[in-house]
């Protein structure tokens, strides 16, 4: 089985696993200036919200080192550095967190070589981090899945998407190594096919058994008793567990609730934002039209067709029945639960 | 304006707008055998139950034409030729109720000249009659919709589905050309994108405004409150009101529950079989895996991954708000007024 690894440091560079070109290509783009992680975030050639709390950390930490050169402005030119990586996508919260991270790691040096260095190990922690909550919250959720259970999922929130082995994919993965034998649904996810290029090439290399449909077949497959549960991940989890993902979440939560089939969001604790009271106060991120109104390069629709291309969407907590965490599968009201888990990671 | 046509009767063969290049291709294909006609029907190059109703009927008469120099085994083998048409897609009732008037028309003549002058004669009259229904339908709905309405449709129901103005396309266009100005969300409609490649097309050609979006979009478009109605086709109405059309149908109809916003169905008549009594008895078409896992011919998914391709799903009557037909807009229960209306029509 290859080693799925969606990035990784290297002889002073950032290597990334260019997503857009799979499942055709294996290609590794080596990043060494920070702008080029900036470009990589903005073309979802590295994506996923845990992976991009790691590219944020470790921008963060290509531009400490590349001003180190420049004493007198290093301060105010990480800030703006950080400030850049920060925006480069709003919608999920790890890559502004990320990228603060390897910020004040550096700002508690004395001087810019030590700024430089701390940054780059605050990257590292991300990734280890990470891998041990992937890990951890795989196996919680792996617990809860029974024999023979046929899940459905969209996007991809395996080991791509995560600096381990994925956060829904990885229940997945986790129950199927526990023996347990489950059956993916997966959705194609329209515009960007992470479930038909990525999520199946995960699915293919780990021998899960799987069906892809179209993301309009999930409440179909629902309507025939098909489904056993939705499992997704999320990009950002606010404090009264709302939750931002990939479109065409919100619209599995309703199928869900219509057909009372369990509706749970697999996401690490480094997802959830305290300081994002609801899912009001997410924003959602517009992307270019021409993803929808173009595939592979190629135009589907006639020229000049408007479009609206939203990335994401907030699935209200009342249609969640769980979160799963490292700190264990967590049920309303989450309020309280998410605080709790917070707090107990910080601890 | 171009006038858009699915399909005529020229210089004795069937001419089709060849559905699969559009909207980047105006090609039209010159049917002159029976044989041509189910190929492009099983190819999706004309497509549309009122439509393919048509095709069907022209497909017989086609046959009856040729059969002629065999007076011998004409009447078995046009019953044969009439079988095969019939099942070349097995959802749409109006297919095999297209072929099957052609096939009555041709057996109510006395010999083989006279039932193939009446097998094409049947074939012109249900292109009259739908020409007609659609305008009717059309007018009915229009006149139900506010100013201003903000209407979500799927796949393509205008004039390439029809052989007039159209069916939920067709009342948002007289709605239109009565001066309503209406919005548009048309979702794209994997796998085979008619509303990227159909119904966006035709919207511009009528110069209505309108949004494409992925099929995913439509819950948080409903979330948003940015959808008034969702209006779509059907492929056959039950006896009861179920109703089958393209799949990702059934989502939108749960979505529209949950956010209380009115589900619309527009068929003619000649979509509702009485003789199925409920979605149940519907034979919903598997189509080739390679249409989920391949897009615009390219393929999109690793090599051998398995997909579930359902072209159609089925909607449960009590989640229809009304069914915009020729003789008005019914409302449940659905059985008593359907009945009702076929035989408004008969007579």
């Amino acid at each position: 089985m290859t080693v799925v690894r969606s990035l990784f440091w290297e002889d002073s560079a950032l290597v990334v696993l260019d997503q857009t070109r799979l499942p055709h290509r294996v290609e590794w783009l080596r990043l060494r200036r920070w702008p080029e992680v900036v470009e990589a975030i903005r073309g979802l050639r590295v994506r996923g919200a845990p992976a991009l709390g790691a590219a944020g950390a470790y921008a963060v930490a290509l531009a400490a080192r590349e001003l180190v050169d420049d004493p007198q402005h290093f301060w105010q030119r990480l800030e703006e550095a950080a400030r850049a990586i920060r925006s480069a996508r709003p919608t999920a919260v790890n890559l502004s967190r990320g990228a603060d991270r390897a910020l004040r790691a550096a700002q508690s040096a004395a001087e810019v070589e030590q700024a430089a260095r701390r940054a780059l190990e605050e990257a590292h922690r991300i990734v280890e981090e990470d891998e041990r909550a992937c890990r951890a919250l795989a196996q919680a959720g792996a617990r809860e899945l029974a024999h023979g259970e046929r899940v459905l999922t969209l996007c991809n929130t395996g080991a791509l998407a995560t600096l381990g082995i994925g956060t829904a994919l990885g229940i997945l993965r986790a129950a199927w190594e526990a023996g347990k034998r489950v059956h993916v649904y997966a959705c194609e996810t329209r515009p960007l096919l992470q479930g038909a290029r990525l999520t199946a090439w995960e699915l293919r290399e780990l021998g899960i058994p799987f069906h892809l449909v179209v993301d309009g077949a999930a409440g179909w497959l629902m309507a025939q008793g098909r489904v056993d549960r939705v499992l997704v991940g999320a990009d950002r989890v606010a404090a009264n567990g709302d939750v931002a993902n990939k479109i065409g979440t919100y619209t599995l939560a309703v199928l869900c609730r219509h057909h009372r089939i369990p509706f749970w969001v697999a996401a690490p604790i480094s997802t959830v934002d305290l300081g994002t009271p609801s899912g009001k106060s997410i924003q959602v991120e517009e992307r270019d039209p021409e993803e929808v109104t173009r595939f592979g390069g190629q135009p589907v629709a006639p020229r000049g067709t408007p479009a609206l291309n939203y990335a994401f969407d907030v699935t209200p907590a009342e249609l969640v029945d769980a979160l799963v965490t490292e700190a264990g599968v967590l049920r309303p009201p989450f309020g309280p639960a998410l605080r709790a888990a917070v707090e107990g990671v910080r601890v």
